[in-house]
């Protein structure tokens, strides 16, 4: 037996099975995911594990390792959140989501902070001889909300969309400020005495740490776009593209101490669009399929590591400071939410109503991020304690608020997400919609989000697209190629049959499109597919008429484009359509 | 910057870019790989990398690990190699592969063992402190013929199935005579004296290592089929199950010393069949492109690991040993490979031509196993010699040899592989005779291949399917599942048509199944699918027939069913076909 020469892998593999085999076991019993988290089971199956360790070796069971968390459980699953984020929600709300990630963690860490520090100059809870510094310190680990323990309870009470993008795009985008702020904690801890200049490095480092992973993480995701451009031949290795820019970008921004999270939601959802147009279609269900696969198994292996790693003696419980730990948490969290809503509600119309606020506030579960960063504190005589209150904080977020968040959402009858996809109308209208915003703003001169949507847009067709796409000249409608596959089946089959003599001469049908789907004949082929096709084309057909229109084109001058042709273009699509 | 703290994943995925990205441009030079194979350029590739670290360090390129190679590059080509292998002409060939795979090999070891020892008595040469042991040694180590290579060169070359397969094969089942061989001889150099016991014991190893191999593949594979029977919930993870479950089987067997290509192999042959039946389409799907991307990948990397390897200082250059090397690596094989085919073709009426029997001989590619094994060997004076030795060996076969077989294959013009797929009437031809033989060889009691099949398949319906299957009963004939999914379409089809009135009464047809298809009218939907499901059908049918038939049915008395019963049921099938 030579078991020192394939443990590492093998042991590895074996806590990766137990993983997967603790997830089919919920399953088998279908009314336990329904009432329990799926987190709140696998920490339980955690504790358990750590309980039989400790048992048998009578030493506290190894705790999960913060380089394995942060180097290789992390980066999946926040690729897997960025890679599927909708995007259309995420960039409609992010003015906001920025508020609560940014203002609002500073808020939850000063906060929690300061009012801890207090409750350490009370003299009957012992705990005088921690420092301001030290409070603030674990404050900036305990404010923030967790993407992973989040996307676990979220995925499962379906709430409506733009509730679910403000509590998830917060948890991930205020890792930025997280880094920055336990980072400067920790070195003013170390240091005999703080400048001003030092603090206001502090505040410089933000818009570098985050900006900075944006950058780093846009950069690697157009190289991978670019690269799939060259993949038609190779079509096997295509998904490992995807990984491995992903993955670069994240260890490239944690290298230059930048936000890794940040830098691989830029990569992912930098590279979606044209990755996806490049790839073929079993690349793609490949890709999805294995991100959603090991998001999981990263999750799941979170969860239990979370659990087996509370067993043991690295706590020192000072129940004072534990039980107020979590009162400031959740206090300081419903007032921020509070506050920073109102300013929020005086400059949208789409306002956020109290129970959304409720949810938002009582969503703000806290996970593995904290814990992994109180493991990485440096050693000091009250490392235990702060271990301790971490450790109840979040299995008190995830067992209590995870548990009751689902009935509480019922209860208060909190908006849900719609089930049916949107009909070719609304989507239509939307599009529309967002045209007519984009001129109006392009008019009055206001840069707003249409505006700069539609710069966006403007700018991805005219270069990126050109540089990234395999085919980057006009594509076919794709309605058009739909109707040529059609054809070509229909001409095999009439060959199969022998009736190739009396087929109608079809191939007249293809100049006019568009009077083919109001035929009767063709009438029974609008099945979703041929339905999406054709909102696409319409979809795209509008948009061409706006852009001809000079009429508020910023980028010609009035007259660069003859108002006969507009004209022109308008006679040939009626002349088409009769 | 923090290099230090991302290094280990930061080089890795570099390494795994670099090996993607030099695919990518192999590729966009099309005219390459159709002359040069691709494990030659990628050698190239490693040799230059290679060439530049040694340059600007100015010592020699770390070798690749040993332990990297057999724990995490080779179990994927392995694996993808088992569960692709067309298992048909496997199992019909067995008897010759292993005849190559075990007496070839162990004709190679000592061929080329006690020759090089004779060559190492001139002493001209200057090497009579190598011992026979230590020839030996070098003997079963550069004899046995490496799969990744053999792959590598032979999956672009397209020979028929069987002559691949027998390469194949042979290069997949001899890691149980090498392993074995070479830790008997690396042990007996390391004894003072032998004894005749150990010889014995050695000889008895084989078997172990081998069906242990086996055993240890088939427990983890029916293991795996068994698991994916409770995923049905958690599509998600479905893929995973086939990976861990292969990986442990082959952990597994390295830790108990058995051979884990051998086991991996098993596992995933093993399990093929189940678990594709459990697992959803798109799983599938991801389960086969990840295969085949991460042995893409393992493969990539070795040869380049390979070149880089290659450059350096760990070679003493002693030519007459190394030149007599290749010769007598050549000299050896050719033969036995001549003596061996002159038996087979003494009992096999399908001989093996002599063009054929070239092939072999001169498909006999040595790569990263001979590699590896060479540097796992214990530190002595002649080490550098050896690993000199192997290293040109493994230059010669994959570049002469590699770059040579193509067009030698074009001049004997051996028999290719037929590109289109059988029809349907030689399939069921051969499923046929696959009856009529095994029927044969039940009444004259005669153990030969067909009698094996027929237990097998019998055993598998009776027993594993039941257990392993999620579906276990009786399934539905599947052309009735595709009749009532078409029966289905269409009458959506009509009621978007609002022509549901006038619809022929089609449900009567579903009674007489089997006229459908010859009427006219349906057979325009005569495309490979549903010519597939008849093939299928047909060959059901004419299995039942068969199994109920008593004459010469060993697990039943004669008399045990009635003779009525079995005219009854053909009177059935009659009455419905007419």
């Amino acid at each position: 037996l030579d078991y020192q020469h394939v443990q590492v892998p093998f042991e590895i593999t074996l806590w990766i099975m137990l993983a997967s085999l603790a997830k089919i076991g919920f399953h088998l019993y279908n009314k336990l995911p329904s009432v329990v988290p799926e987190s709140c089971l696998l920490i339980f199956v955690g504790l358990i594990m750590g309980g039989i360790i400790y048992g048998l070796n009578d030493r506290s069971p190894p705790v999960m390792d913060t380089d394995i968390f942060f180097l290789y459980l992390l980066p999946p699953i926040v690729l897997d959140a960025g890679y599927f984020m909708p995007s259309r929600p995420f960039f409609e709300n992010i003015g906001t989501i920025l508020l609560y990630a940014v203002v609002g963690t500073i808020w939850n860490v000063f906060g929690i902070g300061f009012s801890l520090y207090g409750i350490c100059q009370v003299k009957a809870f012992r705990l005088q001889d921690v420092s301001l510094l030290h409070n603030l310190l674990f404050g900036s680990l305990i404010a923030a909300v967790d993407p992973v323990a989040v996307l676990a309870v979220f995925e499962e009470i379906h709430v409506n969309e733009k509730l679910h993008i403000l509590v998830f795009g917060e948890s991930l985008l205020n890792d930025a400020v997280t880094v920055v702020l336990y980072k400067l904690f920790r070195s003013f801890c170390e240091m005999p005495t703080i400048k001003s200049v030092d603090v206001f490095a502090g505040v410089g480092k933000f818009f570098v740490v985050g900006l900075g992973g944006v950058l780093v993480g846009l950069t690697f995701g157009l190289t991978a776009a670019f690269t799939t451009r060259f993949t038609k031949d190779i079509r096997v290795i295509e998904p490992l593209f995807v990984f491995l820019y992903s993955y670069l970008s994240y260890l490239t921004a944690e290298m230059f101490h930048l936000s890794g999270i940040v830098a691989i939601i830029a990569c992912a959802m930098g590279m979606k669009r044209y990755v996806e147009a490049n790839i073929s279609l079993k690349s793609h269900t490949t890709v999805k399929y294995f991100m959603k696969m090991w998001s999981s198994v990263s999750d799941t292996l979170i969860f239990i590591f979370l659990g087996v790693s509370t067993i043991g003696e690295n706590h020192e419980w000072n129940w004072p400071y534990i039980c107020f730990t979590v009162i400031f948490c959740l206090i300081w969290r419903a007032l921020g939410v509070l506050v920073l809503t109102f300013f929020v509600n005086r400059f949208h119309v789409n306002t956020i109503t109290g129970k959304d606020q409720f949810i938002i506030a009582y969503g703000g579960l806290r996970g593995a991020i904290c814990f992994s960063l109180v493991f990485l504190l440096p050693d000091f005589h009250r490392k235990k304690l702060f271990i301790a209150a971490t450790t109840v904080v979040i299995l008190f977020t995830v067992f209590i608020q995870g548990m009751t968040i689902r009935p509480l959402v019922d209860l208060l009858a909190v908006k849900r997400k719609r089930e049916s996809a949107p009909t070719v109308g609304e989507q239509i209208h939307i599009r529309f919609l967002d045209h007519l915003l984009a001129g109006i703003e392009d008019i009055s001169g206001h840069w707003g989000q249409y505006y700069w949507k539609d710069k966006l847009e403007y700018f991805n067709s005219k270069y990126l697209q050109k540089i990234l796409l395999r085919e980057y000249d006009q594509p076919k409608s794709s309605i058009v190629l739909l109707y040529e596959k059609l054809e070509r089946k229909h001409a095999i089959e009439l060959a199969e049959a022998g009736q190739l003599g009396h087929a109608p001469s079809h191939p007249s049908l293809l100049n006019n499109a568009r009077t083919v789907i109001m035929d009767q004949k063709l009438e029974d082929t609008l099945n979703p597919d041929v339905l999406e096709n054709i909102q696409e084309i319409l979809a795209r057909n509008l948009y061409r008429i706006r852009r001809t229109g000079p009429a508020y084109n910023r980028h010609t001058l009035p007259g660069d484009t003859e108002p006969a042709e507009h004209a022109k273009e308008i006679l040939i699509l009626r002349r088409r359509s009769l």
